[in-house]
């Protein structure tokens, strides 16, 4: 596109006409709605286990795709997030990272469900209490069972 | 509960009982036992691509990962860990490293199969023997291939 | 094998014959052929959402999983890539780098799709002309959403 701009330009022709009806394609696909039924019901289980160098900017993306895939399934998913070894630790960050924590608060007020590996949480000497959010019927056996429980009960797998 | 024991001890109160108390849901979660029926049989298909920045750490991780799953269901899991790319590291390292050849002597005594991706192989210019315990019926012709395939025959996949 | 070599050097014995027995299998297993019906059709998508701390390595092996996928199973496999955050990074890349294009040419002509993000286009101020090869049909409304719908229509998850 920048090289038809640039001919037009070499050309002295009053090309903003010509250049928007180039534009017009790529336009329409950013902005055109879903069609009707292109998504159907989802269940999706989500893993977390962290994401180095920045373990940070692991959950603050993490985040933002959970956020992201309900905006684009107009709320027709039923996400659970599982969270085990350094990901435990977004939920010790949210108490004292209140974009961390407001982000975890609007997620869960969609309905997403934060299940937190117990294992992990002896390994590291936590309990519920000391994660921002988490309640006793968040924490699950294992992280990784848990994962395959869920699959195991018809939900697809994302690891971002 | 760090703000609640504060209150206490701010208002001289004896405080043992009620604190006791409130930790008890606490405790409970972080040792009841797995409901009955919570797992039915699992087959599992764990990806082991190696982890950077310290692919040992990875290994390490994932071996304990894969221990505390056959834990946590109670032996109810089928696992096969498909090793490909910097994967493969885990079966030369463990030729020396004691701790790695132990983890992964008790989880194949356990049943846990450990396929080897034939096309990493042949790029590092290496046969099963140069891997621990791994034997010929190990080696499949591709890592990613195989990890579809086995999903294909009802295996859920988990790659930490 | 070393051992076995080293005892018949130790017992004087001629070994070439005993030796070239021994190692047979390995040779075997590294050659031969695929069994028939091992593999059936298989759908498959891929996530590509970038590897640090070198995306560009990470590309790289990607692109060759995909051909060895194809390669392995006979080209009976449909694949699908959905890339999203730094994964979009290959087709900026693809434009001025001449191996990865190459790579993305050979996939593509042998029917891989390559799906893309348009919340991550968004983000990045991009749109698809600014993508190597990329058509307005390959955009996505989410990489995400379209990962779990992708599974919910049968595909198989790999994330490399």
């Amino acid at each position: 596109m920048f090289k038809a701009i640039a001919l037009f330009l070499a050309l002295g022709l009053s090309a903003i006409g010509s250049v928007t009806a180039a534009a017009t394609p790529a336009t329409d696909v950013m902005n055109a709605p879903v069609p009707p039924g292109y998504y159907v019901l989802q269940k999706v289980v989500y893993q977390n286990d962290g994401g180095g160098p920045d373990d940070r900017a692991y959950f603050v993306r993490l985040l933002h795709h959970l956020s992201a895939h309900i905006e684009a399934t107009n709320g027709q998913v039923e996400i659970r997030v599982v969270s085990f070894a350094a990901g435990i630790k977004l939920f010790q960050m949210a108490r004292t990272d209140a974009p961390l924590a407001k982000a975890l608060d609007e997620l869960r007020a969609k309905g997403v469900r934060f299940m937190i590996c117990r294992n992990t949480l002896k390994g590291m000497g936590l309990t519920p209490v000391d994660l921002y959010g988490v309640r006793d019927e968040d924490v699950v056996p294992s992280g990784v069972a848990e994962i395959a429980r869920l699959q195991g009960m018809g939900f697809v797998y994302i690891h971002p």
